[in-house]
């Protein structure tokens, strides 16, 4: 059943796209421009998402902080790159009650600064290294053109900063947690990802090399969702955060930072979702079952609680829709919400000993005896619909992935339809500016893969790198 | 063993308090003036706080969700009494990268304006009453004088802000969340606060009343550490949040709000801390067990890691400090941490087919034969610690409870050792101002107590409010 209150995906993607944050309630808009409001339903996958990758981050040794929000205007400027590239973006206080400050401060853009700051008179050995911080909070950057979730002016994050007494573990960190964030997208989101370096060009300010993991929308427009900087000493040595190293001599720290944001929301619907509203995948699903009593019959509710009781005792997050809305309209709510399976129970169905599931993924119905054992069924359900979504995400992002051997050939696919573009490229910048003067379209990551014919898609010179181009949000 | 880091508790207090804030790693001064930094000893704590709060809220169909950090002035302005209240203390952003604004944003010193802003689009029905909503998240204040944990410009709080169709329904959840905060302290700090009403000098700017949930600090000092507001229709009016009630016709909602803060941190340290460091309650404690393993013996590491395992998996949260330290270094580590319960374990020890236990609050140790249940044992010996620790703060509490009659006995018990102070007050806010005279002595709250003498401690008029007053953080 299609949702009136949603456009349809293949009329206006854009649209679309709006109209599933607003009819699923994920988030709003706010009178604070370019700023959204988080809704429950939105602000529950955070809360999910933050519950796996913070068990996973713990698990791996680190712990989280918090810092100020604020950040002098004099120690933001330490280190050139950085504050350049922020530069354009930060918002300023300058005033504290009816006084103008000495020193203006900004919002947080992102806190290697802050981090720096605190480091370099909480260090002071080898021995106090590495230290593996992490913080989740939110940075302000000054964007013009804003979408809910994509981009906005506040944004909703984690930012993980470490330092290392050699170059070696902190780029093995680096690399670790790029592994992270894509075991997050395949495992969890069912999203397949791809990761790899950035260009130079498209690396994060200050940074010595940025990873990055690039999601495919439905549309062919990729995601940035998540990176990972190695910053080697760059910042270490502006802001004078050095140890003791084993040699007893004074050494800059190694360092690293790695973050994401509530924009993988935005990747879920992108990815997964259809004309009807939302679809989750179960594991990030903060409701993973709705069960739907219909009729009046004291039989039927009682089955309800049971199977919700049963379920919920077994880590399977599920409710009973007990609303007095009609049985249709809480189909169409579920389905809005993105619930991955629902349960239909009837006066009917339990004549015939039987209860109806229905898979919001695939809209496909099943009725199932009484009989079986109802946790195993679900869970294995649950199971088939994370496998399920992940492969058609596979198919979908392997079908809007192409070789180009020529600029001709990239602007006729993003002209058709956009992707994942595997093309040589000879590592001149000039070659790289070219290429985004098609449509916009820009390197997304190097690849490991090897050269495809060895000639630079643009000047057709000798090529160094196999590079994923794309369209990004 | 007195820690050498630490100022005696009896001979500066407020210096014991910051030299165990810097020892036991829970915050640090940073470069941004009056804002802290959060270490990971203190910011597990607040996870935990948040963990135990968080699961509480949502039992009683709470649902969280975030609102930008940035309110506009003229939205923040629409209730005079909330703005008059928070304007000397307002952060204002006033540039967007290199522009001016056309209209400054304040750093949110509270939400209720943006809670309002967003209701009003969001409410039209009884049916989509109440909403119950909460925000983790930090607030800005622009205080002069700072202490970590305690006044900080920089806030991090948790803020619910709920709407009701009746305002029976809005004055119990302003009690409701009251409870939860007493609960909160009673039984999961160990710290015996006092709750009930705010004097209209001593209430939140815009509210009908406010709740308070006073605890009492070793020094006889008060610390507000949860407040609970009903705001009737004040703002629901101010920012036009209406629905349509049973009777079809339009009504204007009833709000309540209700916050606490890691302010709570610096009452944990205050009522139950000592001159070797951190004293925890084992119920807040991130880590409950620490095993020291003494020597080199390989049945000594065995044990450790047996012990270890077996407490992680039935929940006590253990830990083995496996640092090279010398075991005296470690004991004294653990202490100034505040670990509730210290196992040792030493070859002797085994040869005895013992281990040693050591606890925290009262640094006795004992020695248990190895045949006892261990989890079972740990678990009893947690919650004796747990109880034992509120029992002490019961009788410090006690012990620094006063009544009084006249000004000069309520000058004479601040001047010996300050405390909750009972008497019996008329309501004239000219006598709640005379009592603030001395030393600052507010009243906490209105005690449900029956009238001590009948006879306001100032004027001597016929009193109206049995009040507790004090001195305050």
């Amino acid at each position: 059943m299609k949702n009136n209150s949603i456009t349809s995906r293949d009329v206006d993607f854009a649209k679309w796209y709006t109209d599933i944050v607003t009819a699923a309630h994920l988030a709003a808009y706010s009178s604070v421009k370019g700023c959204m409001v988080i809704e429950p339903n939105g602000y529950a996958i955070w809360e999910k998402m933050q519950r796996i990758l913070d068990d996973k981050f713990k698990e791996l040794g680190h712990v989280n902080v918090a810092l100020p929000a604020l950040i002098p205007e004099s120690l933001l400027k330490k280190e050139g790159e950085l504050v350049n590239g922020f530069a354009p973006e930060v918002a300023w206080v300058t005033h504290g009650g009816s006084k103008e400050l000495e020193e203006r401060l900004a919002f947080r853009p992102t806190s290697e600064t802050m981090f720096c700051d605190y480091y370099k008179d909480h260090v002071s050995s080898y021995r106090d290294l590495p230290k593996l911080y992490n913080q989740w909070c939110s940075v302000i950057r000054w964007e013009k053109e804003t979408r809910p979730f994509l981009r906005t002016r506040e944004i909703f994050w984690q930012e993980g900063h470490t330092i290392h007494s050699t170059s070696e573990e902190a780029m093995e960190e680096t690399q670790k947690m790029m592994d992270v964030y894509k075991w997050f997208h395949h495992e969890i989101l069912a999203i397949p990802s791809i990761t790899g370096m950035k260009t130079e060009k498209e690396k994060f300010a200050g940074a010595e090399y940025t990873l990055t993991n690039e999601a495919l929308m439905y549309n062919g427009v990729a995601l940035q969702s998540g990176t990972s900087h190695y910053f080697g000493q760059k910042f270490s040595e502006a802001y004078d955060v050095k140890f003791l190293n084993k040699e007893n001599k004074w050494e800059y720290v190694y360092q690293t930072s790695w973050g994401t944001t509530t924009r993988m929301i935005g990747g879920l619907i992108m990815v997964h979702s259809d004309d009807k509203g939302l679809v989750l995948p179960p594991r990030i699903a903060p409701k993973q079952v709705v069960i739907i009593p219909i009729g009046n019959d004291e039989r039927v509710f009682e089955q309800a609680e049971k199977i919700n009781e049963e379920l919920n005792k077994n880590n399977v997050v599920t409710y009973i829709d007990k609303s007095d809305k009609s049985p249709g309209f809480k189909f169409a709510e579920a389905e809005v919400n993105g619930i991955p399976v629902r349960i239909e129970i009837g006066p009917r169905d339990l004549d015939n000993n039987q209860i109806t599931f229905a898979r919001r993924d695939t809209s496909e119905k099943y009725s199932e005896s009484l009989d079986i054992n109802v946790v195993d069924y679900v869970k294995n359900l649950l199971e088939t619909i994370q496998k399920d979504m992940y492969n058609k995400a596979v198919e979908r992002r392997n079908a809007l992935t192409y070789n180009a051997s020529s600029l001709e050939e990239m602007e006729d696919i993003l002209n058709n339809h956009p992707g994942f573009i595997h093309a040589d490229w000879c590592g001149d910048p000039a070659c790289e500016a070219r290429i985004k003067e098609i449509k916009g379209c820009k390197s997304r990551c190097i690849s490991d893969e090897p050269l495809i014919n060895g000639e630079c898609v643009c000047c057709k010179k000798q090529a160094k790198y196999h590079v994923i181009w794309g369209i990004q949000y």
